[in-house]
C-alpha cells in the first residue's frame, strides 16, 4: 500500500494558496479560519466509475467533473467555494492517469481559488467523493424552499446536451464529429455556474442545480417550496447541437429528463426579475426564463400555449444514471 | 436508481440537532454558521471494503468504525467533533444492512453531539468516505510539528490488539472465546479519543492518532517536527488479552506495526507533564509515556535499558492492510 501513500504528492503541489488555510494537507485534519459574519456550506458528490461517468472517460475529464459537481451544489447556494477535501480510490497507481486527473481538478480549482486542503488515498474500485466547502455572508443562502406562487422559473445555459452524449455513447445517434466533440465536451467538463450563483443571492427566491434533470430537479424545488410550476416547453433552452441534430420531441425530452446538465434553476419574484438580470448579465451565462410558479402543488407544461401532458409526445423519463 | 435516493431516508432521522447547522440534510449543501473566535478542522478518510476492514465485518461495526477512525483525526488536533458529511456505496440497497449500519454510525455522533449534515449515496462496490470537522479555540490545535528534543513521548489506551485480531482472522492464533471477543472488538469498535484530545490541547506539543502503527506514525511526528525519539519498548501498553495470548516479541511486534488502533499518541515538555497528567486523569483513558524525543532525527528502541535495533529481535515491519 506504500505507492498509496506516495500518490499523496500529487495532491501537495498546488498554486491555491488561501490565507485562511492555517494547515492544509499533511496532518490529521486541515485548520481553517472563518472570516467573521461567514456561515460555511458543505457538499459531498461521489463518483463511481461506469455508473456517473462511461469507463472510458478521460482522467482530466473526471477530474473536472468531480470537482464541478461539486462547486455546481456551492453555486446553487449562492455560495463562494473556498476549499476541497478529495477521497480518491483507484485500482493502481498510474502516474500518467494521475498527473491527468489533477490537472483536470486544480484547473477548476485555480479558476475559482478553490484550495485543496486534504483527503484520502485508497487502493479499490475507482471512485472519487469530493466534500467542497464555501463561505456566505451570514445567514444569506440560496435553497430550495423559497419559491412563491407567481415566482419566475429560469434556467442558466443550454439543456439536454450531457444526456445526448451519453445516448450517443450507447447507441450511435451523431455522425458529425463537431457536434460529437461540442456534446461530449459538456458532459465531460461542465461548467458549474460560480458566478451566476453568488449574483443570484440577493434575487432569487430558490434555487438548485440541474443533475437529475430540469423535471425532477424543478420538482424538488416545488416540494421543498410547497409550490407548483408550469414550464413552457418552447422555451426551454437547446443547443444549436441538440436543434440540428435532433427532432424537437428527442430534444425536450433530453432537456427535460437527461440530468447531468449543472446549469442553475432558479426563481425570482417580479419585483426581483429587472434586479437579477441586470446583475446576472455580468456573470457571463446566458438566462432564460422557462415558466412560471403557481399554487397547483404539480408541474405542468405547455407548448404553443396549449397544456401538453408530460407523459404525452411519447417524453419518456428515462434514466442517464 | 431510484431506491439509492429513497435511502437517503435511513440518514435524515437523527436524534442530534445542533443549533449551529442552519440547513441540514436535503438541499444542494448543508450550512452552518461559526462561533466567533473558532476555527474549523476537517478530516476525510475512505474505508473500502476488503482493504480497510475484512469483508465478513457486521456492518453495525462499518458504521462505527468509519465514524470513529475521522473522529480520531479530529481528536489528535485537540478539536471538538461538530459534523459529517457521509459519502456510501453499496452494491444494493439492503434495509437490514442499512439499519445496522446506521446504528453503528449514529451511536458514535449522538455520543459526541455530532451532527451528519449530508452526503451522498450511489451505487458500486461497498466504500465510505467521511469528511468530519471539528471546532478549536482561534490558532489554538495540535499538530504533528511541534515536539521538541527532550518531550515525554506518551500514549493513550493499549496498543497492538486490532492487530491480533485481524492476524486471527487470517490465521488463527488464538483459542479461547473470549479473547478472541475483546481483540475482535478492539479491531470493530475503535475508540476515538476525543475527550482527551481536547484535554491535550493545552499541554501537548505534537499529537497524532495511530492509524498506520506505533512506529510509523511516531516517524510522522518525528519527520514533522525534525527530531528523532527513543521507544522503550518495556514501557509500551499492551493489554492483558495480548500479555496472555502472546510471546513478548510477538506482542511488541503488533504493538509497534500493527496500526488500527486510534489511539493517540502525543509528546509533552517536562514543564507540562504534571498539568497534563492532571487534565487527563478527567478524560477517562489510560496514559503511559514510553520514552522521550531527542535530536537524533532518528528512532530508537531500548529493551531493558539497552538498545535494541528496530530490525533485531525478529520485529517484522508487516502491514495489515
Amino acid at each position: 500500500m506504500k505507492e498509496f501513500e506516495l500518490i499523496k504528492n500529487f495532491f501537495t503541489e498546488q498554486v491555491v494558496k488561501r490565507k485562511d488555510v492555517l494547515l492544509g494537507i499533511g496532518d490529521d485534519c486541515a485548520v481553517v479560519s472563518i472570516a467573521e459574519n461567514q456561515d460555511v456550506v458543505v457538499t459531498t458528490d461521489t463518483l463511481v466509475a461506469g455508473v456517473h461517468f462511461p469507463l472510458g472517460t478521460s482522467p482530466k475529464a473526471i477530474g473536472h467533473k468531480a470537482v464541478a459537481v461539486n462547486l455546481s451544489d456551492i453555486a446553487a447556494m449562492g455560495a463562494k467555494p473556498s476549499w476541497i477535501s478529495l477521497a480518491i480510490t483507484l485500482p493502481e497507481v498510474n502516474d500518467d492517469w494521475l498527473t491527468d486527473f489533477c490537472a483536470g481538478a486544480f484547473e477548476l480549482c485555480e479558476y475559482y481559488n478553490v484550495q485543496l486542503i486534504g483527503g484520502d488515498t485508497t487502493q479499490g474500485p475507482l471512485s472519487i467523493t469530493i466534500t467542497a466547502q464555501g463561505l456566505t455572508p451570514e445567514g444569506k443562502y440560496l435553497s430550495r424552499s423559497g419559491a412563491k406562487s407567481g415566482d419566475w422559473l429560469y434556467v442558466t445555459g443550454e439543456l439536454g446536451d450531457a444526456a445526448l452524449a451519453l445516448r450517443h455513447l450507447k447507441e450511435p445517434l451523431l455522425t458529425e464529429d463537431a457536434l460529437i466533440e461540442q456534446v461530449q465536451r459538456k458532459l465531460d467538463f461542465p461548467k458549474p455556474r460560480v458566478l451566476a450563483g453568488q449574483a443570484l443571492r440577493e434575487y432569487a427566491s430558490a434555487a438548485i442545480d440541474i443533475s437529475d434533470g430540469l423535471l425532477a430537479d424543478l420538482g424538488h424545488i416545488c416540494q421543498a417550496s410547497s409550490v407548483g410550476a408550469n414550464v413552457v416547453l418552447d422555451a426551454v433552452p437547446l443547443s444549436e447541437t441538440m436543434t440540428k441534430s435532433q427532432l424537437f420531441d428527442d430534444a425536450i425530452n433530453y432537456a427535460l429528463n437527461g440530468g447531468d446538465d449543472y446549469e442553475l434553476l432558479f426563481t425570482v419574484s417580479e419585483d426581483n426579475k429587472v434586479g437579477m438580470e441586470t446583475a446576472l448579465s455580468h456573470a457571463g451565462v446566458k438566462i432564460t426564463c422557462i415558466g412560471q410558479m403557481n399554487a397547483s402543488q404539480t408541474i405542468s407544461t405547455t407548448l404553443n400555449n396549449k397544456p401538453v401532458p408530460i407523459k404525452g409526445l411519447g417524453f419518456q423519463h428515462f434514466s442517464t444514471k
